[in-house]
């Protein structure tokens, strides 16, 4: 209701400024609350507003007044060219799963879950304590708050089977999101000019953070079983790279999740090569029929570097991730780290902290659990009614995707488009792939808002499919 | 007093644990609850503790149990060495500024304002505010939420004359801080293998980014009242550098702000020589006994990037800052960052607004330039008393440091070492130059906690110089 009035007296307010002279004084915030029978609170707010819009300035002490819009000439920025020169980074290109959707439409694009599957009322009890704590106002140490290194090593440990030594919380550097862990990994440890090797498909941002970093890819096929080790013995030996980035569990796109035989072969190949496997556990939450099992738990020679982030489970806003790595490299990440962010806000820190240790959390991951399997379920279900001719590779036991296969003849970006026009978005495969995609690919996020509307979705992608092949 | 009965039940816990079993079950909580006579949450909170330290481990709906200690053989990490070659990057240096201090040492040497010199009760109100809202629990925009990058443009445009146009909300793209600013500036703007320029002395923050991203660095002197812009023009003509990374407004540490015409000289040797200058102001709300005022607000064509955080003056948990630029230097930027970090926690960039747009926040600042001008008086007339041997090469109009010159005879370091065992913490001048240090020299911050005490760090300060200047 305040938010209501609030809003009412800014678009009063604005209709009056419209009309008003540059400079012109408003009313004081006296005669304000009296005209709109408002609180001095809802009163400031919407001047708040305004001055946010750029409507009004105000001076302390003297009022609020209309501010003059001032226009000039438009300039060219041709001398940068000049000063900037080629581009090495990467550029900006918009990646469908970070596209907001309207609030009609059946998203499928997405890689974020929906609000409806984080644990907000965990997450705002958490916020709200931890902007009463002295991490409110503090800097934590660069590695991170110890309570959560502690905590992000002890899940790992867990994890880790007897005779192999359990990481320690000395060995964890918290980072602000697993993006920013993957820039630094990318820029840390590869060796000069060592290029890096990826599963094809795999996670966009994984491919976009090695485009910045300027280290070149080197694909490694992978399917529902994860990849061939033969294959990806070839590639280390081939390419002479000593780094391998991996989703050994719920890989994204594709769901596989390695079996303890794959695991353990993937394994000796990287000791073989004397090299590093990155996992990203990216999907550490969202276990479905199987739990996650990682890789990390099986090493403790510093051959995998292990990325957890609490982004995805705990809220968007709660940007918190850890690098587990043992040795030099351990030494590399938390330097690189530092000399890119310095630290990680510790109110952030001790909020997600504070979420993951509630015995709320355990029942929201349960809860969680089920939610996917039903959202997963339905739309494969939904998918096999409604489209057939999309060839479903696995169903995952977990993750948030479904990555699908379609026929030679259907063109991904033009089923896109079709079906944004009727008010479904997907995204197509090609993003997923660090070279050119093996073939025309979906993926599908079964985690995004409004599940009722899945079905209603795979009958558009049937529609839209069937009219590509059927040329009518 | 919940606090300290967790405590007591942690403490009494843990010495029945270091005499319990591995595998040992800890009595219920609803024992524990009467044993201790506490609450349920305390005892909650009390095994949460436990469970952090490693101590214990709880299966949900089974009960808590004393955590086996595993112990496994050492590892040897050298095969990384080969794997990791030779380190481009910066070295892991223990940087002085961010050491902790104890309690009860005089602390000169930190970057960072005191707790008493925040906003604490605005950034408390502010971030319980976000943790309502929408904001903590989606996903803001890359370029950061539409509000705060209005208002960063805002600031910076009341200070743009007429005539000049100003920034605009779509020049704004929102940092996880400003370290974060640098890095990325350093990556996206020098074409390739152009060197970076910087003052020298200037922030150690900025020469560990240029360090990290591997890009050389020109230094360029500059004093008391900034670099010369004879200086700066050689710098460009000999080196091919098309950026400039300067601290105009109260540079740390030598306390400089430029002059009107400074700026005007300065920004016209860009213009001539195609260049960027990256504005730092960092010291943007320090003002003491003038304002400041930022380069970027003569400038519409570009040349100036402007970058200016809110983790100093409103609190370091509220890690944000923004970088303003406009033409193809913004593209570049926000490629970057979209690719290092994707986005910033909407919860810190909401608190953080709503901290800047609150009355509240302009009585801080005032009361801000009190405290700071007489913390920086109270030192300056206690080393003219107890350590009158150093030299203070300028009484700054704002910023949160004194940068002063030894004896020649004096070594900077010895010193810091001497003064430390006597309970004083200072910043040795050399970790502020890109180079070689130009002579002995401190960086003297009175922003930190125990103002009382700088006339006793200043007579202890007096004292180890003159056992080194006498031998004894």
């Amino acid at each position: 209701m305040n938010n209501d009035s609030s809003s009412r007296i800014v678009e009063r307010l604005s209709a009056w400024i419209a009309g008003a002279a540059p400079g012109a004084r408003l009313p004081s915030t006296r005669s304000l609350v009296a005209e709109f029978h408002a609180s001095p609170v809802t009163v400031q707010k919407a001047l708040q507003t305004l001055t946010a819009r750029g409507l009004v300035e105000s001076r302390p002490g003297v009022g609020t007044f209309v501010r003059a819009v001032r226009t000039a000439r438009p300039a060219d920025y041709g001398w940068q060219t000049a000063a900037l020169r080629a581009s090495q980074g990467p550029r900006r290109t918009a990646v469908t799963a970070l596209r907001d959707a309207p609030n009609h439409v059946i998203a499928f694009h997405s890689g974020y879950p929906d609000r409806e599957l984080l644990p907000e009322r965990l997450v705002r009890t958490a916020l709200a304590r931890a902007a009463r704590s002295d991490a409110a106002i503090s800097r934590p140490p660069a590695s991170g708050l110890p309570e959560l290194q502690t905590w992000f090593a002890q899940v790992l440990a867990a994890t880790t089977p007897a005779g192999i030594a359990p990481p320690t919380p000395a060995d964890v550097v918290v980072l602000p999101g697993s993006q920013s862990g993957l820039s630094s990994i990318f820029r840390a440890l590869p060796g000069n000019g060592q290029p890096v090797l990826m599963e094809s498909p795999t996670y966009w941002g994984a491919i976009l953070a090695a485009a910045q970093v300027g280290v070149p890819v080197v694909p490694v096929p992978s399917g529902p079983d994860g990849p061939d080790p033969g294959e990806l013995a070839r590639a280390f030996e081939e390419s002479g790279s000593r780094l391998f980035y991996a989703q050994p569990n719920y890989a994204n796109p594709t769901g596989a999740q390695w079996s303890a035989d794959r695991r353990r072969e993937i394994l000796d190949v990287a000791r073989q090569y004397g090299a590093f496997i990155v996992e990203d556990d990216w999907a550490h939450d969202f276990g479905i029929t199987t739990s996650p099992v990682p890789l990390a738990g099986m090493d403790d020679s510093g051959h995998v570097v292990y990325l957890r982030s609490l982004t995805k489970s705990v809220s968007p806003a709660v940007r918190v991730a850890a690098v587990i790595a043992r040795g030099p490299a351990r030494e590399r990440l938390q330097a690189d780290r530092a000399a890119e962010s310095m630290y990680v806000s510790g109110l952030l820190q001790a909020a997600a902290l504070d979420v993951v240790t509630q015995p709320g959390w355990q029942a929201h991951l349960r809860s969680l659990r089920h939610q996917l399997q039903s959202r997963r379920d339905f739309l494969v279900a939904s998918l096999r009614e409604h489209a057939p001719e999309v060839h479903i590779t696995r169903v995952p036991d977990g993750g948030l995707n479904l990555w699908v296969r379609l026929p030679d003849a259907v063109d991904p970006v033009r089923l896109g488009a079709d079906c944004e026009r009727e008010g479904v978005m997907i995204a197509a495969g090609a993003e997923w792939f660090p070279a050119e995609p093996a073939g025309p690919y979906l993926r599908l996020n079964y985690a995004g808002p409004n599940p009722a509307g899945f079905g209603e979705g795979a009958r558009i992608i049937g529609r839209c499919m069937s009219t590509q092949l059927t040329g009518r």
